[in-house]
């Protein structure tokens, strides 16, 4: 018999918070104007202006983090531009080529870094050997940071600034894919703004969906002068929802008060907990786990072993699996993890 | 002092049905793999069938309708074709070029017609004067309803098969934007299949958030070959929900025991009582309101006394206002909608 | 015995001029950086900024026409954009959507008018109907003119600068699509500043092909803040040709020293005693031929009894037949051409 | 005083042969039916069916070798797939997106190799590790191989047999960049068959610019399945030539009574030559010379020395310099630049 299982595939796994679904149901108070001209989304707004101490930061609901991508880096790259990012980016591996499509062929650039992180030295090399201005090759034109990135890893502040700085000096615009930001925001002990805009970021993937979110995460705007532009884009793709209060309602609901953290720090410190076990019995992991994912290397027989388990994770190439916690991820099921892993590899 | 207000602008501006929200927060236990691979999903898919009556229909839920209708239509139209539809048809009008983008360059090509319902005869002479196989023009490959028409009308079940008829001989595909889909089945007193896939129809936006949903629409597929086109081309578009359960159960929610049907009775049925309660006090509409909208004849001098009187509606050119119902409409709204009517246009 | 043919289908079937045969020849002289930096294309610009009398025109070789206006209005105009154009316009019929490819979903709009002219009322009337700054409607962007219009009528410059006018005064954009711009020019009897920039013109399309070109036309920029853009959609659409000296040194061939007007001449004054001829039997035009086209309404019937002379023409829709010269046509051409088409209707 | 200039930067700037130029020229007898409805086009069919062994082979006249690899490309590949080629493919890094925009976002992914050919155990694990059927991932749609490669380096038959097999048992379509084609054919004395469509290939990118040709390179369709889709793509791309005559006729000459391989062989035969000089020299090669090209590294001190001998190359990052032969080169200039480099290097 499978014991209960234990879900560590996925945070998008893990449902919605309660507070996010309450404040959903709210929001539903009469009658009010669809497409954003409602009172929720103006305290979107307020909130995001708050939370991120920029005076005008705009926040844009839409109804994944594909979509915070790839529209955000539509709207900053030329067609004829490339954008720039880790070679491991989700933007370039997991999501089918959206950003080249909504970019009218524009073309994403992987750059090497230890650590999912991209190196300042392969991010110059790239940029001073760039033919520009010769239309035969793709601009670079935005640099795109995921953090955290798609191993698990962070970004520190400084890190962020300094990649930026390079990357401004060229003309490059900038953008962070988000989807586990919070994540990053409490691994760092930091102010959102000091991981966004005060690091030379210019549009923010905000992700709330994998945080305990419904149904929206957003995309954060720090320039105003991309916001018609990007507002047109939206819209042509789908991502201006009629009923745009149910939608900012959740976000304001995770945002204010301080609720999005609180619900990182639940899933970082039960990875941390569950990486310290995982250690302790000698594992190899691919990178340091500073969010709530990490990469085990456990060998391809052990495998089915964890599975039968009743572990629920993703089994990547090369005998190495994927464990995510998440905001409902408690201290018991992480000991109780550790238990199982430890029986089925006979550690 | 303006008195209370009331809603007429859109259906869009109604807020949800408590039985929508209830389910979306139902659906939040335990864990659930993302993207679609979860139980309400799979149950969407039965009702689905169920209430359609085929054993094929495939519902993929979305954020918008405009997401429904473009990459709909960007599934069924090749780059070089053309979507045929009214001229003022949603797609054509009101989604700024949305299956354009999706559809590489496909364009849009309104199709005469009195009360907003496209002309046999005037699709038969498109499709007789089209240079076919000529590269120098776009090729019709599609036909594409809207139904309820965005002037109120509907089409009947015969209408629809007349016009597939004709376009099915020469190849097209076929399409119905069904934005306020229940709303013209419950003016047909029909099935639901009696206005889609018994009528010709191969894909079908089936609106919901209209309709008292909360937070999406759905495509319906009634051909599984385009399935997987279309599945790649809603994940490239952002719109494969990572929590799908929450659409899904919405879905379900609204389909399942009726529901659809009696919340766009309601709009129907308010519609008409406030229909019948203009035509007496001789007023012009653009055409006959069918489902839940009407056009009525003011003049543009009326405009603001409506506007004082605290009801809420669209002013369109011309002197022309526009009403709309919702699931939320209730009879007395609808009498003291009339009476303020009256007064302000001293009827 | 079916006479010897005459060619009236199209200029595009006349051959070449031979003194742009020679001097395609004559470009053959040594080696030449390819991509434009050779000296024909340096002289291009040049002889393109004398004949159009302005410092900073500059010409782009393309291939076709239709790449001409495509790559020409997708730089001009927003994905969210619209272009209006009249509706008889080859940009909109002839073209299988290239704009809208090119354009990221850009759409045309059609504009009535009479004589295949956009008329001054109608356009006001979109432009004021139009829901500015409103993301659910494509944004009128560029206006574009066909001149010669596709039924051989032609703008004079006071037509073009009246509606210019009008469109900049709401931020749009122009374009002309000269494809026979030479013919619009000698029927104006105007400088081709006139008929382009100095009527408010900001892109043009320069036909040579059809008027005994080989294999070039050309894009003329007005606006030099446009040409960065132009030059990575020219290479991304493969229109940088690598051997360019061939492609510039026919059109310098052609613009300088009045050969192309002088080409233009001789098909407009065929056209004028043909149509003149046509005149005198009683046929009735579509409109009045003033360039080097003709539609006349002969008759389904006579369609066949035309053919059967060995006339060479379009068949077109409803008994109508399209005749157009070239500079290789000649007066004794016309006259045997003419006795031909008496003949044939018995008149 | 700089000597005399030696051409050695690239077989673009060569000029054309005179046998081409007379073709075109003798192509300009009386009126023809444009857009390839004419008798040199017909005529190009059958050579291209001669020299390909082919009978279904097919002619596409474009402009620039770029048309011809992002049109066949965006044929072969739906929107969300990807396009398989070495990571040094002149389509990856020379085109400037142009394969995503025509294709819709398509995506090009560079696979490893030595000597700029695709590893067949790189391909193999770039394949086994794909996420199939998951729409997160672009599909590997396509492979394409470039030959000559942008290193000067040629696959034989076999090798691509090889990969096409490893390709097809996958599912792919396969597309060959054979900008200089004829280099290829010659430099493994083999048929065009051997090198195209006997090894797998679906769709062969022709080049003639390069090889003395003057405005014209030819997508081949050995897969009739393809050409409608095909035809609307040129045609929307402006690449559907009005005088297609002029273009079909200079490849009827290039490719009957076999000038195109002798053109070739020249080119083949002066780089030999002057690659065996060079190595003579004891000078490092990026890769063996075995079409037209060689990378040599010199040294980024000799750069300016070699040009100040009035040789004409291309300066590549590290000190190293291309050289191209082409069709005009003889054998005294190769002895010439032979004397130049000795002297400049001081060897």
């Amino acid at each position: 018999m499978v014991p209960a299982p234990i879900e560590l595939r996925s945070d998008n796994a893990a449902g919605a918070a309660p507070e996010l679904i309450a404040a959903l149901a709210a929001a539903n108070t009469g009658s009010a104007l669809a497409y954003g001209g409602d009172a929720e989304t103006a305290r979107l707004q307020e909130v995001v202006r708050e939370v991120f101490e920029h005076p005008e930061a705009t926040a844009f609901p839409v109804a994944s983090g594909t979509a915070a991508n790839s529209l955000s880096l539509a709207t900053l790259c030329p067609p004829w531009g490339s954008v720039l990012c880790h070679e491991s980016a989700h933007i370039l591996v997991n999501e089918c080529g959206a950003t080249s499509m909504f970019g009218g062929g524009a073309v994403m650039k992987g750059v090497g870094g230890a650590h999912a992180r991209i190196d300042p030295v392969a991010l110059q090399r790239v940029l001073d050997t760039t033919n520009w201005g010769d239309p035969h090759h793709s601009q670079p034109s935005v640099l795109s940071f995921t953090c955290p990135s798609d191993l698990g890893t962070v970004y520190r502040p400084d890190d962020i600034a300094a990649l930026t700085t390079i990357a401004r000096d060229r003309g490059l615009r900038t953008h962070l894919d988000g989807a586990r930001f919070a994540n990053a925001v409490v691994a760092n002990e930091c102010a959102p703004a000091d991981l966004s805009w005060r690091a030379g970021i210019d549009m923010l993937s905000l992700g709330s969906i994998k945080n305990g979110g419904v149904s929206t995460d957003a995309i954060v705007s720090f320039d105003p002068a991309v916001n018609e532009a990007l507002t047109y884009r939206l819209k042509r793709a789908g991502h201006v929802a009629s009923k745009m209060r149910f939608q900012s309602a959740q976000l304001v609901a995770h945002l204010d008060a301080g609720l999005w953290l609180r619900l990182a720090r639940t899933s970082n410190d039960t990875m941390a907990a569950l990486a310290e076990g995982l250690r302790s019995m000698g594992l190899e992991f691919l990178a340091e786990p500073q969010a709530n994912m990490v990469f085990v290397r456990v060998g391809a027989d052990a495998v089915p072993r964890l599975a039968a388990e009743g572990l629920l994770f993703y089994d990547m190439p090369d005998g190495v699996v994927r464990f995510v916690t998440s905001f409902r991820t408690t201290e018991a099921e992480v000991a109780e993890a550790l238990a199982r892993v430890r029986r089925a590899l006979g550690r």
